[in-house]
């Protein structure tokens, strides 16, 4: 297994190089082992026609927070598929900077589970989500 | 309540003045009365870094075609917003058209039960979805 | 692999020798490959305080209805376990004869993702549910 | 609205004069506002064919402890039903005590959002659950 610092960096690396990510105004802000901290600027293509959040916006932050916090785990030593994910919403949102803790439950040798929270610019809890992950091994990073 | 065409036309609009599809690249291929038929063309900023379609693009797009049956029902007599969903991804994707049926399975007065199946241009189902919607009325729209 | 008739065999007799399905009254009245046809007869000590189908009820009756079609797919040659699940609830029920048709949606060599729906007597869909199941072999049963 | 003791005291009435959670041996063991506490002794009965606990007995058992922590909100003076709801399991369990905690997220005016943990006597976590309650007023409890 590699030296946490290699797998944090992968799940960095992975996240920074992700055209998605870019499309989505999704960047990383900070990253533990198991945990992840991303962040979007909700603008106006975010947006419904009604001027909330599209409810497609926090499921793909939610995924990204996740992922990114999954991929800490086994760093470049594993490929991540998503499974299955749920999320509830809690309170509409209309724009500007939302967070996303992202957090591994249970790291298991072929699943990860994982949850995340979104929340806006003053800290009001906007949605809860979680994921399971299946972890394909793609040999040794070493 | 509005004649059926009224409110098809009210959830054909609505989706084509959003934003946020089209920057994902969703557009509406048909509609009835509690169905939708979404289409999604998975260009490279849908992909993660490893070619796969991103965790988060198939959640955003059966939110789009959920959301678009669910608003047939009621049209612009009611603000939807989704309150939770879920999603069970059965193969993954990596590129190409893919499209999205979505279904209204119970109206209820205060919450709208939906569901979706995401398949790619071959017809293989990629995933499947569920959602629940909250009714807001907004007046008559007669 | 084993032919079909063994493994609805060995899922009629799993279903047949648990304790948890006859304290729950729940019969599987039918078995085809990939699905099956479960049925609980729902007596007041299924029900709330309020005369209403307990919330758990449901889930435990689908949760059934998945995991026998579920076991007609390995038979005795893997353990299933849930890894996770979802229900909806789509109208409210207060007692009588409930009926589950579970279905596997997509059999993969370690994941097998099914459905259930349970209706009442009359046909009325009550509620939609869908789990993920986890393969452990246990050894070929030829 | 009435005294929180007044609704604690409801839910657990309720809890208590509940056939189910008696058939299914379900406690209440601690109640506050917002917060349940409950413990099933997994029995015989409770086990698949294999001794693993069966994949409907901890859904059951978070519907529960999420129902009573939202039955603290509103006292009598609401009706509660689930609307939907979802777990994961993170470690089969094998019999004996198991404790759940149930958690209000979200107490709106028309949904309750809910969350639970199972773990057993060990203290090992075992399933995370969530769940969305539908809330009818039934008159004053006055």
């Amino acid at each position: 297994m590699p030296r946490a610092d290699g797998r944090l960096e992968f799940a960095r690396a992975w996240a920074a190089g992700s055209a998605y990510y870019r499309r989505m105004g999704i960047a990383v802000q900070g990253l533990e082992e198991g945990q992840s901290r991303l962040r979007l600027l909700a603008e106006e293509h975010h947006l419904n026609s009604d001027g909330i959040l599209h409810g497609g916006v926090l499921p793909a932050l939610a995924d990204a927070a996740m992922g990114t916090a999954a991929r800490t785990v086994h760093g470049a030593a594993a490929q991540l598929l998503t499974s299955e994910s749920n999320i509830r919403y809690l309170r509409p949102a209309a724009g500007g900077e939302i967070l996303a803790l992202g957090r591994v439950v249970k790291a298991g040798r072929t699943l990860i589970v994982t949850e995340a929270e979104m929340s806006d610019a003053e800290g009001a809890l906007l949605a809860k989500a979680g994921a399971t992950f299946v972890v394909r091994a793609v040999g040794d990073d070493a």
